[in-house]
């Protein structure tokens, strides 16, 4: 069996995010392996890279699947387009070794989250980014976000989901993250986290964390806290989904 | 009364284009009317600095109402947007002049056409730009571009609607455009036009011929052959409406 990568841009809007759930609820997992099943006239598992959130995007998420088909790779991109919905598109496709496991071999990934930070919100960019109308102070933002930087246990930023936390041990939360950048154009702050892995909502956590911190609702320190404590209650609000995005999954 | 300027963006997506149609049609000019009845609790009519097409969007359209109510402008705004739906945000509110006219009193308008020149198409942006899979040749395009500059009767650009054609005489075509911007980031190209006033689907007609021209699919000296002759069928397709922004409108 050939074992076939994509690399998938997603409006995740109209998604119930990826993992597929049931006929009834409409999933990019699920899409995708409708598509497959058109291309291929079978049934195709599809193991992605790792979910994504409801009405969280994706610019390059990654999965893979097997087939024994002759078809080439860049047949095979073209034919999954002309199956897919409009909000999803195969950007690539590529043969990798038999080993290559999506999940499992993951390096590095990296999220983007898009805020808007001015009083009015916007029609264009409102599925992409999140309308922040409160002042923030980036100096202060900035330096919260140095905190993250490097090998911690973030369990603190995990999303409290009972199921989630029996299932892991501490050892099990500890992640690095290699890189954070936080740029501002105009009204549009974006920040970049790029690390070997993240908890479920992680990301989510730690934006709604910093956005408390610049708009002065935690004190400056809280991500150290946070980190220290490994309490999920020190830390802010979990930001929309809809600001995130997962923009490239390294390996 | 007094005079009530609006500066509105909307995603035009979900709406039959600007003007007005009656009750089961969904338009912008439409659903601002619903907003001004809910906020002054009367029927106000609203009137724009022109239509746009349906599908088109904008960042900086212009329309104006009347009202003796005493909200300031900036309660007007918010109040505005407290009622509009997602797709629309009234980004700037200010009074005006009694003699203002948002139609007639336009000094310049500026429209963006987006097109996304690759082959894969784009999940996320996908209502605001043409994704046009074809190869282009830049130079060619742009030296094209080049010959709108000027006061010059764009009657061959105007679209054959022949209920627009008979109220029209020739002098009434004749239009200025003062900038034409064709700038190429990556895959994303855009084209700014800036005149004193455009006319029936006159953008969609010029990008259209201008895509065209860069393929190869029309001969370089198509658009001063259009001008000179003002012939529509010498000129390429309409180009679709949701590549379309009206970026802004001067007074």
């Amino acid at each position: 069996m050939r074992n076939i990568k994509l690399t998938i841009e997603y409006d995740g809007t109209s998604f119930n995010g990826w993992q597929i759930q049931g006929a009834c609820t409409r999933t990019v997992q699920g899409e995708m392996e409708k598509a497959l099943k058109r291309t291929f006239k079978k049934r195709i598992r599809l193991t992605g890279s790792g979910r994504t959130d409801s009405g969280a995007h994706a610019l390059g998420q990654v999965a893979a699947f097997k087939t024994d088909s002759r078809m080439t790779p860049e047949e095979i991109r073209r034919a999954l387009n002309a199956h897919l919905p409009a909000d999803i598109v195969v950007l690539a496709a590529a043969e990798v070794p038999a080993g290559f496991h999506p999940r499992f071999d993951v390096r590095g990934k990296t999220y983007r989250y898009l805020i808007l930070n001015r009083e009015t919100g916007c029609a264009q960019q409102r599925n992409f980014c999140l309308h922040f109308p409160y002042r923030l102070n980036m100096r202060a933002l900035r330096q919260e976000a140095r905190q993250l930087i490097g090998r911690k246990d973030f369990r603190g930023f995990m999303a409290a989901d009972p199921r989630q936390r029996e299932r892991i041990n501490a050892k099990d939360t500890v992640r690095t993250i290699r890189r954070v950048t936080v740029q501002k154009k105009g009204d549009l702050i974006s920040i970049d986290l790029e690390g070997n892995g993240f908890l479920y909502k992680m990301v989510r956590n730690i934006v709604g964390t910093l956005l408390a911190v610049g708009a002065g609702r935690l004190p400056g320190g809280t991500v150290r806290q946070v980190l220290q404590t490994r309490n999920r209650v020190m830390a802010g609000e979990t930001a929309p989904a809809h600001g995130l995005c997962l923009v490239a999954v390294t390996y």
